[in-house]
């Protein structure tokens, strides 16, 4: 049983549909690499019978517009690949947690896209499809999620115990991190023999994980966490017991997992640097209200609403400090892009 | 643009998910032939490719239960049929209107269901699914809801102007009763033309239509809003201008649409008299908030929620009245049960 976090659902001030800019962002960055991963690298044979139907699908794709965004690009490029093929149909199957919000994305599908669209409710570390079905497969930010914490980082007893902060990042305990590592790994592993089982020979997966700099703002949560711990309205022990799950793998941590699997070649493997507005202009309001978004919830669930909604509105009122800081610490905003294709 | 009427979301003491029992009796009134239709007359290729997939839809879904205890019935059955093939997938597809609570619906997939399951949002009324791709297809206490009111019952200049009444159930106007049938003819060309691209030659769709004894007990929900305009809480020319869109086709009405269309072949077209607990115990209570259920979101969009409320529970006061009425005018429990088969 894996532990789900969805992205805030509705579309009020901190809903993920209204503050998802970032995401954007890492998606306008690999566009372009998605049409050449299409275009140069996809080879499936596409049957010339009647029913000449493409299956793509998107995993993690809480609740629009971005999966939106990048779904019209994928089936567009894939239209413009098989152009020759008569009456080509698409069928796109949203993925995400049973807990994410489905009723708001079907709600905000785009009355005139060009396929026919499906959600799909359930964990991407385990099968979600029959064997082979699956042409196309994308994902952005998500797979940086780790399916839960590795335990040895809430164990006082273990080496990896990590007191007082609530992420890899910014600890100099490398047994903390190998722990996070390790974590990944075994996800990356049910994940990857998972799609091994679904997409089709010569088929893809493309994922994208987003920039490192934006990791970096997660310890101002943290800061804002350990204020209310120093002033008594936090117990230290539940502060303790709390680390975020989510690792940003490096390519050689990409290429490992994919190696061990041993079901994919790996087409495209990149640390890019697309122009990220936000982090340029060093706009730490939109950023940390975009973290909000998806760090409300898994706080909550940790620490009750009401720590976390002053968690959350410190860090927001923390801004201009954020943003002085990161016009000090400035570092350009990168990406892994990963493109697989099924052997 | 169809309107969509969905069944009361959630989990409460008035939800859909907890007060369907009467379609429970509908679908167990109609399992036995189910197995019949796909043991003697489904009759498709399955190819013996290495990917073996199944595709079934269920039009109509709401959240719950029954909806998963037909669909367990059906890949049963199939699996039955079909246990010569090595390793068959099952894709079960669950459509709703995308208004329908499909967060409900995912989060009460059962855990151990042997199929693979994807949530369709969209009017059945239109396309959902790509050309011949799907197998078997299955709505129970569905297709009876029409896509829209049709307009002259709300034309005062009208023959068919549906003064004073709710539904044609209890109508003497021919007019009135003609003017449903149009729109349900209407609505089954606009379902079968789109069934009749996505089913796969051979494939079959089973059509269950429930109990009309059910639909005389509307009149009751109709004689509560009349008591608020008689007590003058309730604008006489908003309540004429209410109509249930609900047909209840006959195996005539039936047996049109189909040869109208031309793709189907009926296998079988049976109105049945399967038994009903809540009917012949005239258990007028759980009926009543069964139609609640089902009502009430309908009436809250005409008539906004307190009319709606109240109007819900008077009618549900009137139990023991109605209990009595049914006693008195009982009606055998009755269904419309027809298979269909792709030619």
């Amino acid at each position: 049983m894996t532990t789900s976090f969805p992205m805030n659902a509705g579309d009020g001030p901190y809903s993920y549909f209204k503050n998802s800019h970032l995401q954007k962002e890492v998606l306008d960055g690999s566009k372009e690499m998605v049409r050449d991963a299409i275009t140069e690298k996809l080879d499936i044979k596409i049957m010339l019978s009647s029913s000449n139907t493409l299956h793509i699908a998107e995993f993690g794709c809480s609740v629009g517009p971005n999966t939106f965004i990048a779904m019209q690009h994928v089936v567009q490029v894939l239209k413009e690949k098989y152009h020759n093929i008569n009456i080509l149909e698409f069928q796109v199957f949203f993925n995400d947690h049973v807990t994410n919000d489905f009723n708001a994305l079907f709600r905000s599908l785009p009355i005139d896209r060009s396929y026919y669209a499906f959600g799909v409710p359930g964990s991407f570390h385990g099968r979600l499809f029959p064997s082979q079905s699956i042409h196309f497969a994308h994902s952005s930010c998500a797979i940086h999620w780790l399916s839960k914490i590795p335990k040895e980082l809430l164990d006082e007893k273990s080496p990896a115990w990590n007191k007082g902060l609530i992420h890899y990042v910014g600890s100099s305990n490398v047994e903390v991190v190998n722990a996070y590592v390790a974590q990944f790994e075994k996800d990356m592993e049910m994940l990857l023999n998972a799609r091994a089982e679904e997409i089709v020979e010569g088929g893809m997966m493309v994922l994208v994980t987003p920039f490192a700099s934006y990791v970096r703002l997660m310890g101002f949560f943290g800061s804002s966490l350990k204020d209310l711990v120093n002033e008594g309205k936090l117990d230290e022990s539940l502060f303790d017991s709390f680390n975020l799950p989510m690792y940003f793998p490096s390519p050689e941590d990409m290429t490992k997992v994919v190696e061990k699997n041993g079901c994919f070649s790996i087409e495209r493997m990149e640390l890019t640097y697309p122009k990220s507005k936000l982090v340029d202009e060093a706009d730490a309001k939109t950023l940390m209200i975009n973290l909000r978004t998806s760090l409300e919830g898994l706080i909550i669930n940790h620490f009750g609403s009401e720590i976390a909604e002053e968690a959350c509105a410190r860090t927001i009122l923390k801004s201009e400090e954020i943003s002085t800081w990161m016009k000090v610490n400035y570092e350009k905003p990168s990406q892994l892009f990963v493109a697989l294709k099924r052997k």
